[in-house]
């Protein structure tokens, strides 16, 4: 059954007009922070120019683990926001983004798989909202993006819905097609948009594909999805749907997801998914519709293998990378312990409910947060262990950002 | 402070010697099972011969994160148990050791790492338990690494002291430096030996060596070297300590590890350690007098860098891939909400308490077993979901095997 | 401090329009059946006569924890569900009812407390909803409550506001002051009316005190009169509120509350609230605005008392059982150890987040349920254990009961 | 079945000597702490003076729940205690150790069962090590009991075999049956005497009854009670077992039991154990050889109504409380819905899980302690909101303590 798929050449919309599914990647900034190639907090991605053996290699491990898209390694690569991190700059914003694209096409071109090319949200948005400048910024990376061909865009990771809308109407002009991907959850975006409302806006300003990445967890992207689908068609509207998830568990987080759990980024690991969990997400979200499914954050390889097995009889095929991995666990048929090798069982995983080894720790956490929503409480009460001293700047600089 | 330590060139004695710490590298087979290339269940390492770039991958981030050692890819590389694992065999056992051999001396000449060549338990000793065949075993494997030229042998994962002692003789005779390493708790090995008889037992076979891998936390690992050593010093005799633990939290492991509990090999992330839970392990090896510190499964190359960090005063240098981390978060400070700044502190995430963001699971689990330890009543209980017609086979098996 | 207040021998109408708090009492029959007096499952009051000295130190236990309401032990005392419910009646209907009465007038006049007569949901409505049947029955126990002069009536624990409001209809007919009090959460009753336009049927329908009992915990409640509260206040009508809660934390409960929690009757014990989440609750209800605070299932004589402390400032009194507590753990400032002694303290209470001892439970559970919805598949996946044989004839009389 | 077991008028060690089983009663302390009528930090029983009601009614609850033995509720009724405490004082000792004798005897008569008397450790021996004195305080409380002429003797609650010993001697004078039961765990008392040598020590001063009570849940204490009773056959000596354990989850408690745990006295709820538990531990203690079985603090009637329920065929009776509990949960049959109806089952009692509706709740803490045993730098951390001003007095008294 290891084989490839029937759509290889054809455009991604080609693809979804056919009914096919399309399996995305996983989260590069996360995945390579823990192999060593990217700052937590700048978040930035230079590797692409710095290290890109090892950005290959990450992009390989996606390919042969499923993924039909290759996105470039440009998440956060807009001139302002490369400059603004005070990055030791040893690369131009260009060159790192045409890297990115390089090695997204060097690997692609290895399987079946579309390039690509991605824009975020950016600083420029927040500190000025001034329309041409920010376009302008998005307009700089899409010129690497015509020049280097890629196959088609995405405009991800925007919390509020105007900035998306611009960066489509920017991606727009290349003539390829065009996904919008918010990091919003069911509440809507940062001014309160709901999910119905934004995704009617980004297809009217262009976008094929809608939908959801990053920020929370997959039933929260799936079921916000849903809402975005909805509004779509209860305004007569025809799209695409696409969902790229968080690989943790965020029952607890606010409306910014995330970013407001005291555990991010560095004690996220209790909260990461199993691969039985990649499991339900890739159903449901085949169920209501979606037909676009990769990862965000915290997807490794190994969660889109289950992706791409979870939806096998759908997709007709297997990913290569399941060679190394047994239907269900059937890998353990021939474990030296018979109580090990009667784990070898679908219905085994898909009830095991995993203990954390963690008896002192809790099972939720509250979210930190501020200001218009929450209030200067939250902020007071969380930071118990900080002298009021250390916060007052903090303070003064939260204010005049309001 | 980012260089290279001082003892560049030097064999592992000298510089365990000369009182410096030296960083193992982490998990090989856990770590490519998740990017596609090792299959659980066997977990055999043909990967070395069929994807040589993964594995060299690998290596690199060990390498970066702060790894003096880069270990040949060759756990259950013996002949026997690549035959006995039905795999594939698109390559001769010793095609899979000699390329494993030609990776980690490649990367190793990249930095100032060792080359240590690995053998472990075989399924040969629990079938026959005859000594010259297990020793051939073993001899065989050390031919390779002997031709490759290895820096020094590791006889790691063993479960009963009397195969270790076998694997440490045969190693001995290469004249390298052998260090020997058993995958035991406090409890000892599955025969009941102590860990300071079995440290006794290694030393007087000829380990120079002597510790712990795998099958436990890293606190149960390091308490268990400290039973080592208390055992080797009331001998009189002399010995150097290396522990390489799981990266996961096992406070409910029985005396065989891991491997017993419900979780074991599918549902392990929530008892995945923090870099933060690094800090504190490698400060009480440290403290304990251990100087060969290392990871085993589900250790990744930012496990290690966070030993690395932890220990950089004392080895006086940082590992490369810290250009890439910022000391306890300290890269959060840039970050744009006033709240995620405030995390870049070393308090906060000493304290923190990570939640799991699993309300329905358990924080802790009963681990399976069976027989001679733990009774039959164990098996049948576990197996609720499990039809008893199922389980006969399995008992008729297990029944054999004692 | 420990005195009367001033309110006595007013009644509870001139007590709350005067803005003083009524403290009610907690749950008879969950603290009875723990005292080996009520049967759970049937849940029906004939204690009352059976064994008055248990019942009569109940009251007297809450009366000296601060109640200023001795609601009669006549929950479920309807003729039609002591008939019912199959239980071995020594006495009738009548004698329960008046047994009941005469034991909380007899401790309401050891202090200052009111007695108020209490009718709740019958089995009639359930089968018949035949508005004259259900009517006779309340009338019924009425006859006794006017005969024995109670001082105000309660008709609480009802889950659709219809019943609530012939209840309230019969009872207004003794010129007694009457409350109205609903086992429902913010979803509304078990037909989909919201508490805000339940609670303006309560009003219209006669209700002076109108609010919540049962079925949620004390959050949960106190958010459910809120809503109650703004539709009373939108309608442009006029009540006093109150809030009788469970003492179990229930996050994870659906719309028909705890009872659908698997651990629903005989494991809640890791729910029970401590004495420091009373005083949260109390602070609570009182800034919504609620002035009729009291406890229902789980309450016991100490929960009681934590509400009449919190509130002692706004009440000018103490309760008697005061003199057994030490303010926010003051008791312990006398310990022989100073670890303890350091626990005499407000904040380590407010603070601390208390250990379930039990590692191998969840923190959350799945509520069991049925039908319209949340489907059969729920009862089919919770009966796990059960054969399917077993539960034919349950499907059997669902169904019928639909 | 509900019957009077044949044993009544003979004596304890007839009982015992005939192979009956005897069951105790439960915590009269945090029941009537509970209920309103004892002060947590003091602990002391003036209760049994004052509010003779309370105590008469919670052991009548206790005889119907099938206890066979009413201690007298004179924990910590010693002079020292009483005086040292700062208690106001309304009653003198020789008062209220009357009043609770003529208690327990008037519901003992009610039923079958025996009065105890009890004495328990004193300040006295704490701060002089004296041991003429210490036994005059014993022999003073001896006196009250003697006249009361109760049945037998049961010297409890102590840490120090020392001091049980001494205990011992003053009550053998009576010439009535003693029991002698510790407050310790498998680690032996606090200057780390084995429970095996404890026992032995206790029956060659004297006791014909040996065990443990308080401090530790129940399998713990059963676990010890085994060590103890393994030393005395060991030591070719012979005596009867009585178990009397806390009715708490204490898996994370060092060797000083709940009161280091940081929940102690007053965030305890979510550890208390459900009445199946309580058949768990019933049986246990059966099968280990313990026949005197009772419960220690959080104790309900219900819970011992469990233990009665499980030994009920053993017994050859069912307490008179069963009338209101229906076998393992039988009671539900009835229930209106029915998937309640289907948790009538002793396998879903058995392997129900319970919920803590706590997920920001750690399920197990960190003990605080000090001094010897842990070092002080468990205090310092624990008292991480408490200013070290404020803490330097407890350090001063208590290095003066040791």
């Amino acid at each position: 059954m290891i084989m490839a798929p029937a759509g290889a050449k054809r455009n991604i919309l080609e693809r979804l007009d056919a009914g096919e599914i399309v399996i995305g990647d996983g989260g590069f900034v996360f995945a390579l922070e823990k192999r060593g190639y990217v700052k937590a907090g700048p978040w930035t991605p230079e590797a692409a120019a710095e290290h890109p053996e090892a950005v290959r290699q990450l992009h390989r491990e996606f390919l042969r683990a499923g993924s039909n898209v290759m996105q470039t390694f440009t998440f956060y690569a807009s001139d302002d926001k490369l400059e603004n991190r005070g990055n030791a700059q040893r690369f131009t914003g260009t060159q790192i983004n045409e890297a990115a694209c390089d090695l997204a096409r060097e690997v692609a071109n290895e399987g079946d798989a579309m390039v690509a090319g991605g824009v975020s949200q950016t600083p420029s948005y927040l500190s000025c909202k001034c329309e041409d400048e920010v376009k302008g910024i998005f307009k700089r990376q899409l010129d690497v993006f015509v020049k280097k061909n890629v196959d088609f865009m995405i405009a991800e990771y925007f919390e509020h819905v105007e900035e998306a809308e611009w960066a489509v109407q920017v991606l727009k002009t290349s003539g390829k097609p065009v996904c919008a991907s918010l990091c919003i959850g069911p509440d809507g975006d940062l001014n309160g948009v709901s999910p119905g409302d934004c995704a009617v806006r980004l297809v009217k300003a262009g976008a094929n594909i809608v939908g959801i990445n990053c920020h929370f967890d997959p039933m929260t992207c799936v079921k916000t999805v849903k809402m975005m689908k909805e509004g779509v068609e209860r305004a007569g509207l025809k799209a695409h749907y696409m969902v790229q998830p968080l690989a943790f568990h965020t029952p607890d987080c606010n409306c910014q997801g995330f970013i407001d759990l005291p555990e991010f980024p560095f004690g996220l690991e209790p909260r990461i998914l199993t691969r039985w969990d990649m499991h339900k997400y890739a159903r449901e979200a085949f169920n209501v519709g979606i037909r676009f499914i990769g990862g965000c954050c915290g997807f490794e390889p190994y969660h889109i293998r289950a992706v791409a097995e979870e939806l096998a009889t759908e997709r007709g095929c297997l990913p290569a990378a399941s060679e190394k991995h047994g239907n269900w666990g059937a890998g353990l048929e021939m474990h030296t312990k018979p109580w090990v090798r009667a784990r070898a069982r679908r219905d085994y995983w898909e009830k095991l409910m995993p203990a954390s080894g963690r008896p002192k720790c809790p099972s939720m956490s509250t979210p930190d947060s501020w200001g218009v929503t929450k209030g200067h409480a939250d902020l007071m009460q969380h930071k118990e262990a900080t002298s009021q001293e250390e916060l007052k700047p903090l303070f003064e600089k939260a204010k005049a950002s309001h």
